[in-house]
């Protein structure tokens, strides 16, 4: 049914030692590298990769099960991506340029010319994902917001889609290069052991991962034990719970109902911004909408047979919580090992509150758990018994909006993106995008794996003293030649300094 | 001699369980406050900082030997960036607002109003520093740029100076809570178990440090390993290398000798800016003058005895290299553990790279080592065999800039603050200052804890997607009511969105 050939290939240790070597070589190029010049590599790795996207995904639909023209639509969003960082770069804001003038009155004491901007921070190594093969895999949002940072990637190819991670690398490799930038700064590696060897690689600068809380949470701690200890961004697991209002259950209860659904089921569950929990009031009536609705999503092929076992495992312990009942469960056809049917399962806050091991916990997959509320005090409960999460949603009638704000309060110290009237799933790539949240959601509430501020994970500060203008950085010239906005002694201009 | 009373002081188990829950209960009160308000207490809090400037630099005198005019000094710096932080409130440009307004038409999928801005982080212990008793100390940048941001403060004191950290915080408190702020909000404890246990802490958030590599590293490591994991900013050691260009030797040798000696014999050599290396052509003729400016640096009170005993035990260390001599030494009195005097020794690269761990470690302290080096590969070379530093200073004649730009290129990649033409030592306090580096200088290479942009720390993001106007926070609706500069569209505007 499947070609995913040799999953669990590492690396070869010595092609790993000149992979690195390698890339550590390249990286003051790359970040020396002018921001126009890495646009457009950047671009050139988005053209290519569209011109191959039948190819891709063939291969990608072939190891991942996903659906055509969900494939379609990802490697577009992944070069819409690879594009928005290139006008990134050619906008400049993220060098976040800050210049004080020298003021010899200042007290206590004098003060210089000081030019402040932001470089690469160095080689990067890329955890791919499972459920995007493109999106979030090899030329997805970190490699590119590393690479348009100028730090060079090297990429962990997730063990789920290895045939379409290689060629992509091919394609991204190839175009990078042909585009001028220098060889050796992206490269692909495969293995558990050998990302594990990366991430301890006295070369390696930082880190990025999208995946399981697991697994992120054990390559962080590797990250943060190094004798140079280094940031990892994880982004992991995530109940993006929706609440709905009575307001809101009254004036369209059919509609939400069916749109979970929809949210939960999409691509087999298998989102990180799935709606893991949804609150309703206590006496909601929509049991029977729910549950036909549930039974109308046919078991599909979920991402592998160890997320389907998985995702099944999950399944069986929440419809054993006592004090639970399932609204509608779908078996899926007991030969396949990788076919995931739906589950919906219900209870009320006080089961909630007492099994929180099993009903907070995030299923991967087309499963979700009803929690019905009794009255505005108990949403508030369930809000302030929630851990970090990517998400969280309010399903609301406007006149309500008001009275929600202790709710929306409670939501916002949990979740990093706050949704109204909407669902979680369908990440938006775009300027004031924010896909993070606070742990477990990800190790770093501060940054982004989606929009134009990912860039930030892979930069550091730099601060130039009363340097001569032979030695200063385009972007901190007097002249300004590259026209960016820069905050001059409190003011933000693109006049010269 | 010194009123050091009960240095091992730990707080009461029971006091401190309250005082986390105080901190903990004023977190949303805080996050919650309006910049302004704020500004205006960290203002109150400066001026009644200014108007116990007295009594608070007797305690401080008596505590840490630290001259008068020194601390008077310390005092302005400290009220200074309270203020620095009260007026950045009031500009609004940290809270970093990017909106995206909907795009119906956006491909693959319709983009929906996105507005994200930064928020709170939550409690925050701080930890102070042992040579700065007020600007890195209970009311310093640290407690200031995480105060701004909204985050409620716990600091854990220095044993170095109880009775000044005390009435410190009794001043703090008292003008912080009468201008409105939340009671509990700021609160010092005591005791090096104590500040683990708040470190462990699962209401603390984020943790910022300034002191020794060995100890910010070991809290960073107790922060990472947390069940729920924080972020923990700490500013440790550094070398801060300095280099000596022929040009700037032959125009200027005798003026670099003198100012040299005053900067890492300034405070006794306790800044972490002090410059522990200087770079100079091999064949430098500086012997004498080095020798003399040495000479007439008398032994000075160090902050404490231990500090004073490790610093005469790196001196030894330092001294007993093989291919090392001494240029200057000057004994302090046998007879005062408390008393540090000068040490200048010299060696050539060879000497160094041999002996890496001994000449490449931080003796904190009036000590120093000049390196002769033979021929600008030699100084390349010694660049990159650095660390990571605070600072990297150049002394150059400006003909010479363009040709120095390896070696500054060098220097960028290991230290956060690049000097021409002065010395590291005093830090401004600015918009643009950045003081942090790579590791071993700090634990965060992206993040400072001097200047404006030091509030990012004590930050994270959140986006709000299809929100309505009644739950929007001001600084996000539609007519901008702040008056902020905001990215919408790509473009930054103080107009509507």
């Amino acid at each position: 049914m499947t070609t995913i050939a040799d999953p669990s290939a590492e690396t070869d240790p010595t092609a790993l030692h000149a992979i690195i070597d390698a890339l550590a070589a390249s990286a003051p190029r790359m970040a020396d590298s002018a921001p126009r010049d890495r646009a457009r590599a950047l671009r050139a790795v988005a053209e290519a990769l569209d011109a191959s996207v039948d190819e891709l995904i063939t291969l990608a639909h072939d190891e991942t099960g996903l659906h055509l023209p969900r494939l379609t639509g990802e490697v577009a969003r992944t070069t819409g991506q690879l594009r928005l960082f290139a006008s990134e770069l050619e906008d400049g804001s993220w060098l976040d340029v800050i210049i004080d003038t020298p003021d010899p009155h200042a007290q206590p004491m004098p003060r210089p010319d000081l030019r402040r901007m932001q470089v690469a921070v160095g080689p990067v190594v890329v955890f791919a994902a499972s459920n995007f093969p493109f999106a979030f895999s090899v030329a997805g949002g970190d490699t590119a917001s590393a690479l348009a940072a100028g730090s060079p990637v090297v990429l962990k190819a997730h063990p789920g889609h290895p045939a379409t991670s290689r060629r992509t690398a091919e394609i991204v490799t190839e175009a990078w290069e042909a585009a001028g930038m220098p060889a050796g700064s992206f490269a692909l590696v495969e293995g558990e052991q050998t990302g594990v060897a990366v991430v301890r690689h006295p070369s390696i600068a930082a880190g990025a991962f999208t995946g399981s809380e697991r697994g992120g949470t054990a390559l962080a701690r590797i990250a943060a034990d190094r004798e140079v200890p280094i940031p990892f961004y994880a982004e992991m697991g995530s109940l993006n719970p929706v609440f709905v209002t009575p307001g809101a259950l009254a004036a369209r209860g059919d509609a939400i109902a069916d749109g979970y659904v929809g949210s939960f089921t999409l691509g087999v569950g298998q989102f990180c911004t799935k709606p893991g929990l949804l609150f309703v009031p206590r006496g909601h009536g929509l049991d029977e909408r729910l549950a036909a609705a549930v039974r109308d999503v046919a078991p599909a092929r979920m991402l592998g047979s160890r997320i389907a076992s998985a995702s099944r495992q999950g399944q069986a312990a929440l419809a054993n919580v006592p004090g639970s009942r399932t609204i509608a469960a779908v078996a899926p056809d007991a030969d396949s090992g990788l076919l995931g049917g739906a589950l919906l399962v219900a209870t009320d806050l006080e089961t909630l509150l007492e099994h929180r091991d099993a009903l907070l916990s995030e299923c991967f997959g087309p499963t979700s758990v009803v929690i019905e509320y009794d009255g505005f005090e108990e949403a508030l409960e369930a809000a302030a018994a929630l851990s970090g999460t990517l998400t969280a949603t309010i399903h609301a009638e406007d006149h309500e909006a008001a009275a929600l704000a202790p709710l929306a309060r409670l939501l916002r110290d949990r979740a990093g993106r706050l949704v109204w009237n909407g669902w979680p799933t369908g990440v938006a790539v775009s300027r004031a995008m924010h896909h993070g949240g606070p742990f477990p959601a990800t190790t770093h509430a501060a940054h982004t794996s989606v929009g134009a501020t990912a860039i930030r994970r892979f930069l550091r500060s730099v601060v130039y003293q009363d340097y001569p203008a032979a030695l200063l950085p385009a972007a901190l010239q007097d002249s300004n030649p590259l026209g960016l906005l820069r905050r001059i002694d409190g003011e933000f201009t693109r006049r010269p300094a």
